[in-house]
This record gives structure tokens, sequence and C-alpha cells, in this order.
């Protein structure tokens, strides 16, 4: 568990008896306490309100998915991905739109397929994990031994591994904050690595997904350095189920035999970019509000709610706020990330090579869960900055949005730049049905409601130009090492 | 319209002042009128009632998707349904548990892959419907051109299609009756007919479904006498989406252009067989209450809701009465029939081998739509009869099933029996989400709830026990020709 420590309530410590509530250290750095000038409150809320009227954000997603598709890392939808976002952040008005050279790794899935051999022949639906080796030419057969989860897997007798195909068998459990997925996902990443290491042949994953549609989900995974490296592809969850009963109740002089061929390769880096356009500051035009979102998607979908719905939402907010009568004094930053799914290689680029500015950095959020409503708004900001948060906070009430802790994450993307302790602001989406469609094939333009991305757009909208108007700041995210890990 | 003759009001008639009801042809028929003794009722009711406690219905559709899986007539996938077929029949206690030999037409959907070429290239999900030619080695690529409905295809301009990929797009609506399926299926049916006489390349067809996966929906398509034969193949919904889409955005110099590769072939004629059970009836050995399901799939899915709950359905229903003390007068006869997909062959070669014996077939039903829950119950009896099916109607009341009218029209399968004027009833099922499914992979086990097969169990063992129990019969169904045509 890390360190829960509420906005809500230190916010009222802070009202009452700061002192007796904060540290001394922090105490010690907050002289006087900004708060949200009325007129700011009043545009926030206005760019809400009117975002629930109709935004353009489908039309984004719309041109996004059908003008270029899917878009994973290295691939010629990758190339034209870039250039789509550098056109479509100037048609939409942005300043200083340029594509930010990243080297990416690429992967290709391949023609894959597989079938149960024995004892009942059945086709299976399967796909390669992102960066699986390719099967020798006639893929491999082997027997089917059955693991529950990576743990069982980490402990097993490698004497009913070796020459086996590993099937981790483990269901994703549905949840609104999609918390199901990191207790299956290990499994995804590093299944292959263990198995590998104990001898099997090959790794079957039931699909790390909530639905029950014959599309697997596919996501990286990773080989350890100098470890074996063994095929690794997942089954959709009815392909498993079959499995699971071919398992249960095949005859004793009959194991269950699978066949699998997988023709993934690896490719040499190509290049693609993080591109980037601003709202340029009145004022500051040196302190940045980054609004990040990823490019790149997986092979099997057109990249909809993964994450061409984070694009257009963080897109349409800046825009939105762009159009304003007056531009509000900090500059608002979007980027479209490059290489989320395989190695956050934009993320890693735009940390490098903005380094000096990232003191500057006075908030960051990143939109990467789908088009799910937003529900709660987290932060990762100075104790000090709390009750300002708090303040910024309750413009999404009005959204139905509560306040959750100080410990926002705020993606995947914003990582890198944890060391400069940039304080990040997390809007936690509605992911009950986000986990049937995240890295398959369904991830489409019809599973998006026009509504939920207007209700995200309100509140990136609101959120974000009150961070670039607003007086003061929220100082430094806490320090990483001062979490306990979790 | 056909004319509407419900059961129930004929009923209240009958009861009230049957001759001024009735025409006089058919009263003159009827010199006395039996009805359900009460150890009868008493006996449905408690086979009806213990199925809704659980019943074998799901285990057998279990072991037929997980121990044989797809099953498309002629395959080897067909022979081995025949072979389950048999032998579950007989683990059930079935009598007279035979195959009666079948020829059936075999054609393989071979490795089909499609993408949009241009203007904004795009792999699509698409599968080649049942019938359908190859396309030449390398595939073919044209320009597309979109057509709403099949009745705008017939009165196409040529100039308009000649050397272009047709896109029927054609919406399917949702509807627990299945009625969208009517208004839709003719398009797969003979849309490559029409569009070939017209000079089309190719046919690409919005799936016939509901859903919005990327499984695409196949079926039996047909070509005509001496007509062009041009590949076709069906898109899912959201493929469908997005070339729709890029069909109204495309630049007017970059028309849409699609690349469409088919691999099916057809083989010679196969051996299949209908596969028949019987619990002989102990006083009316050769009367015959028949219960009918299909036992081919399409290739896609592993056919667990079409027909797989059918044959579980009607097998576990009839098994269920031939687990009583005493069995009924007449016999039960379930029959699995072989390839009710792609042409009717096994429906028809009963027909013709039990000719002599349907004068004898007192009632016919199938169970061909699912695993939804019964909630309408429909005959096709003599007129003469209706007070007694009502009687026979009115056992399924506990289960929430309202009475319909007397056009049943049984089953596919039970169609070839029709100039024999074989008595029909029809249990019609929920189908609201039987579309989502029907002919796609997503057709598995996974989408049926056991509870819902243990009702339509208890539906049919009610039907059929009565029907096979009770004093006198229905008559003759209405002579196919005093229908008007639809």
């Amino acid at each position: 568990m890390r360190r829960v420590l509420p906005g809500s309530l230190l916010s009222v410590c802070f009202l009452s008896a700061a002192a007796a509530c904060l540290t001394s250290d922090s105490a010690a750095a907050v002289p006087s306490l900004p708060s949200l000038p009325d007129t700011l409150r009043s545009t926030a809320a206005s760019l809400r309100d009117e975002a629930l009227q109709g935004t353009r954000a489908f039309e984004i997603v719309r041109s996004l998915t059908v003008e270029v598709g899917p878009r994973p890392a290295g691939s010629e939808g990758d190339r034209r991905a870039v250039a789509w976002g550098l056109r479509t952040m100037r048609e939409l008005g942005f300043a200083n739109v340029r594509a930010e050279a990243v080297k990416v790794p690429h992967w290709e899935p391949g023609v894959s397929t597989g079938e149960i051999a024995s004892p009942w022949a059945q086709p299976m639906v399967l796909l390669p994990l992102g960066g699986s080796v390719a099967t020798p030419d006639g893929g491999i057969e082997a027997e089917v031994v059955a693991v529950p989860s990576l743990q069982d897997l980490e402990k097993a007798d490698p004497e009913k591994i070796r020459g086996k195909i590993v099937f981790l068998n483990k269901r994703m459990e549905r949840a609104r904050d999609g918390s199901g997925y990191g207790q299956t996902v290990p499994g995804r990443g590093r299944g292959a690595a263990v198995a590998g290491k104990l001898g099997a042949v090959a790794l079957l994953l039931r699909s790390v997904g909530t639905d029950n549609n014959r599309t697997p989900h596919t996501g990286g995974m990773r080989y350890e350095e100098g470890g074996p490296r063994i095929p690794a592809a997942a089954l959709s969850n009815p392909d498993a189920d079959v499995l699971e009963a071919q398992l249960a109740h095949h005859p004793d002089d009959k194991p269950v035999r699978f066949h699998l061929v997988l023709g993934s390769r690896s490719l040499p880096e190509a290049d693609s970019a993080n591109v980037i356009g601003e709202i340029p500051g009145r004022e500051k035009g040196d302190e940045v509000v980054l609004l990040g979102c990823h490019l790149d998607s997986w092979f099997p979908g057109t990249g909809a709610i993964d994450d061409g719905a984070g694009c257009a939402i963080m897109m349409e907010a800046a825009r939105r706020i762009g159009a304003l009568p007056q531009k509000p004094r900090r500059t608002i930053r979007v980027i479209l990330y490059a290489n989320e799914e395989f190695g956050l290689s934009g993320a890693r680029a735009y940390a490098e090579k903005h380094a000096a500015e990232l003191p500057k950095h006075i908030l960051a959020g990143e939109s990467d869960f789908g088009s799910g409503r937003v529900w709660r708004i987290s932060s990762s900001v100075a104790p000090e900055a709390l009750p300002l948060f708090d303040e910024l906070a309750k413009l999404l009430t009005p959204l139905g949005v509560e306040r959750g802790d100080n410990e926002a994450e705020g993606g995947a993307d914003l990582s890198p730049m944890a060391p400069a302790r940039v304080p990040l602001v997390g809007l936690s989406q509605d992911g009950t049905y986000y986990f049937d469609l995240h890295h398959t094939a369904n991830d489409t333009l019809d599973k998006i409601d026009p509504k939920d991305l207007d209700q995200n757009v309100a509140a990136w909208a609101a959120v974000a130009y009150a961070a670039a108007e607003m007086p003061g700041d929220f100082g430094r995210a806490p320090e990483p090492d001062t979490l306990s890990p979790r």
C-alpha cells in the first residue's frame, strides 16, 4: 500500500490549523495561499458546460480511425498517424505544431494461427503477443499444461513444464477502475520468460480481457536478457474456455495437444515522432500545462478507445481553450506520444529532450483509458498546494466527479517525468467495459458514445484552463521515494 | 398478409357456439371433442416444473461444442458430429438409434482476406459467404460502389455497377422475433447473383447481424443457374462502418478501392447422416411426435446456439419423457438433421425416405433459434383441433408462454413435410440477441445460460409428452395452398 493522503482531509486541516496538520518542511514553504479568482471560475464553468452541448471530439477520433486505422509503432499506419496529427492540429488552430523525431521498435504479428490437435481437433482464434518470436516453419505441436496464474507458474516443477506448451489460464475480473488488469497483465508481460526458463516450448495466455468475444487481446511482453525466447500468443476467452474444457474432459490416454504457428517478426528500429501543438500562454508562455495521449495503437483494432479517444479529448479540450476571447496565462501543450504501447519511446524521448523545461511544467495529465465518463479527479501535487487543487477539483463537481487522493499516476507517458516531480492530475474514467475492447480487433469507432467524449472534454477543458490561468501553482509533486512501494 | 386465425379466439367460439364459428367443412369433420385428461396434465406439469430445477441440456451442448466444435456439411467435423450424435443418443437411453445416410454439398471457406486499398488503406475483417466462388490468384481489386438494399441493386444502372465491387450496405434491425433477418437476408442469398448480372466483379455484404463485433456473419448464398458467379463476402459491421465512412469522406480524385482474396472452394458431394433416436410409444408405436434440430453448423463458430442448443433441448426433453415410469402412447422421435444450413439435405432426405409414415406423424416441432426463452406457442393444426391444441398450449402458461396463431412454420427442416400436412408446433424463442451471434465466430458455449435451456426443455417436454399421450389428434395441418402468399 502507498501512503494515503486524501486531499479533502488535508484541505480541512489547512483551513483550520495548517501548521498543526502539515509537516514543518512543507508548512514552511507556504507563505501565502492563492485561490481561484471568480473570473477564472466562471470561464472554466463555461468551458465545462458548453462542451456538454457538443464538441468536435468524436469527429477527431472518427477521422483518425477511418483515415488511418491501426497504427502500431514503426508501421506504415504509424507514419500516416504522425502526418494525420500534424495536419489535424494545424486545422484545429494549434500553434507551434511539430513532429519531434523518436526512434521506435518495429515488430509485426504476421499470419498466426493455431488449433487443438487432439483429442478433439478444433481451430482456435489467437493473436501473438507484442514482441513474441515466431515459431519455426510448420509451427510447434506439443502437449498443453494449464497453470492458473503466474505465481503458480513461478513455483511450478520444471519436470511438469519441460517440452510442453504452458496455458496460463487466469480470468480477468471486471471493475470500474480496471483493477482486474493489474492482477492479470503480469502474466502477459512475463509469462513467456518464466515458462521458457522452466523449459516450456510456447506460452498460450487466456486473453487479459473481460469480454467473451472471439477477439483475442494482445499487448506487450518481454523476454529476459539472455533468457529463453519462446513464442507467446493469447487465445480469445471463448477459445480458452474450449481448451480448458478439453483439458478437463480428455481421455487419459489422449492428452491435449496444441499446434501453434506464429509468423511474427522483429524488424529494424523505425522512425516515428511525438506530435506536439500548443495554445501559447499570454503571460507565462514558458510555463506549461501538458495534456497527453498516445498516437500509436495495437494492430488488431483501429485504436478508437486506445487511444484515439484520449487524443480527441485532449486536442478538443485545448482547442476550445484556444478559441476563448483571451488565451490563458500559461501555455497548454498537447502531446500525441509515439509508441506508448511497446516501450514508451515517445514519453522517454520527450522527458529527455525537454528536461530543462520540466521544472516549468506546472501540471501534466494524460487521457488513456478509453471514452468512459470521468468520475474522479486525483492529484499528485505538493501537499501545501492541495487546497488550491481542491478548488480546481470542485470545478468538476457538476459533472459528477468526486475528489480522489494525492497519488495520481497520471498515465504511462508521464512516468518518465517523475524524477522532475512534475505535478500530475488524473481524471479516472469509467472502465467497466474498457477491457472488453482494449487491445482487440473490437477497439473500433462504433464503441464510442460521442456524449461520453463530450463529458471528458468538459472535464479536461475546465482543469487545463484553470491550471493555465490560475495565480500560483501546485509546487512540485511529492518525491517518488517518499512513497512506500506498492 | 396471411390469414389470421388466433387459436384463443377459436377456442372461445367453440365452447360457446361451435357450429356458428367454424366453417361447415371443418365442423362436419368433428364428431366429438377429445380433451386432455387430468393425469396427462399432471404428468406434463411435473415434466415442465422439474425441468426448471435443472436439466442435462447444457451438458449435452457442452460436449457437442467442446468435443466436436465447427461441423459444416461435408467436413470432418460433420462426420464427427454424426458419431457424437449416435454415441450421445445411446448414452441418454434412446431406442432405435441410427444414422440415415444423406448426401450433402461440401464447400470450404479457405483462407480469405481483404483490405481497403485506397484512399486510406486498412485491413478488413471478412468471411466468404457459403457457396461463394474464390477470387483469382492474387485476388480482385476494384472500385467500390455502395448500394443501400437489394431492391436498389435490382433497379441499378448497369453502367454504375460494371467492373465494380458492390457493397450492399443494409443494416439489420434488432427484434425479439428476429424479423429484421427476413428484411436483410435476401441480400445475402441473392446479392451476388443480382450484382453479377449487372457486371459487378464481387459482392461485399454488410453482415446480416445485429452485433458490433469484428466477427463477420456468413451463411448460404446461391448463384442463378447459368448466371455469372462472382465472389461474395461479408464484412463485420465495424468494418462495414469504416468502408461506409471512407465512401462518405474520400477525396474526389481518390475513389475507394478494395482488394479481396477469397480462397473458398467447392468439393465433391460428401456423406453425412440424419441421426435419429426414439422413445418408443407404448400403444401406438407407429404414430410419431417428431422433435427436430440440426446437427450441422457454419464454420466460424462452434455451433452452440445454431443449433447445438436446439439439439440439446430436444434430446433432453425426450430423454426426460423416456425416463417416466410409464412411456407415452405414441413414439417420440428426435431427429438431428444433416445439413440444414446449406440446402436442407437431411430434411429432404427424411421426408422422402419416410413419406409413407408421414400421415402418422401427428405433430412435429423444431428448435432452431438459439437458447433464448420460449415466449409463444403457435400451431399449424386442423381448425377443428384448435380447442385441443389450446388445451395443450395452456400447459405452458406457467412458463410465461402466450398462445400464438395457427400459422406456425415449425422450422426449416420441417418444410419438406408440408405436402403431407404434418401438424406443426412452433415455440417462439426470445431472439433479441440471437443475431448478435448467429453464423459468426461468436456462436460459442459461453453465450448460453443453462437456465434458459432448462426453460426450453420444460416447454418441449410438456408439449411432446401431451401430444404423445393425448386421446385424439390434431387432424392434418391446413393445406399449404389455403394460405395466401406472403
